[in-house]
């Protein structure tokens, strides 16, 4: 059953330039490129370790799934986010793999 | 001889998340797309009727400069831009032909 926290746009409604404003920004990127794995992650994994307030995060979370790139995936009393992979490499091909590849090459902390 | 208008960072400095903020926005993006043609562009020319004003256009040019996706070329009078393909193709791998590719996909204006 679909909330509103957990509401997210149509893919087709989505534009690059919406992708782009929710991945220019540093933990926002880390987040797609942890969740480029293509698993289900939860919320408050070790790997989310980034140095700011749960609070911080939670916003994170919410504008990358209000801008289309993620989706919450309830189960019970879980909540798990994942990448919207499938969709967002057919409406824009090759983006999330070049977000990802870069991911190994050394960047200064911006 | 380089100028202050003309100063662009090294692109060793330049991260993904510089040019991701670059491009996050809907004109800059659309001269991104123009540029990726490879050939220098006068920044006059009618291919940027984007119905904004010329200074408009100017801060666009100089935030994609600055941020390190393109760079100015001076001969005599005439100054022309042009996009740092090779260098941005060998630190972002894939990211400039993403930004492209897309660029024939149907898009909602934003």
């Amino acid at each position: 059953m679909a909330r509103e926290d957990d509401a997210m746009p149509d893919i087709a409604e989505v534009t690059m330039v919406d992708v782009l404003r929710a991945v220019a920004d540093p933990i926002r990127l880390r987040i797609v490129q942890t969740l480029a794995d293509g698993l289900p992650h939860g919320k408050c994994g070790t790997h989310w370790d980034f140095g700011v307030h749960k609070s911080t995060m939670t916003h994170h979370f919410r504008t990358l799934r209000q801008a289309g790139l993620t989706r919450t995936v309830v189960s019970g009393r879980t909540h798990t986010v994942e990448l919207r992979r499938d969709e967002l490499d057919v409406r824009f091909p090759g983006l999330i793999d070049a977000l990802t590849t870069a991911a190994g090459v050394p960047q200064r902390q911006g």
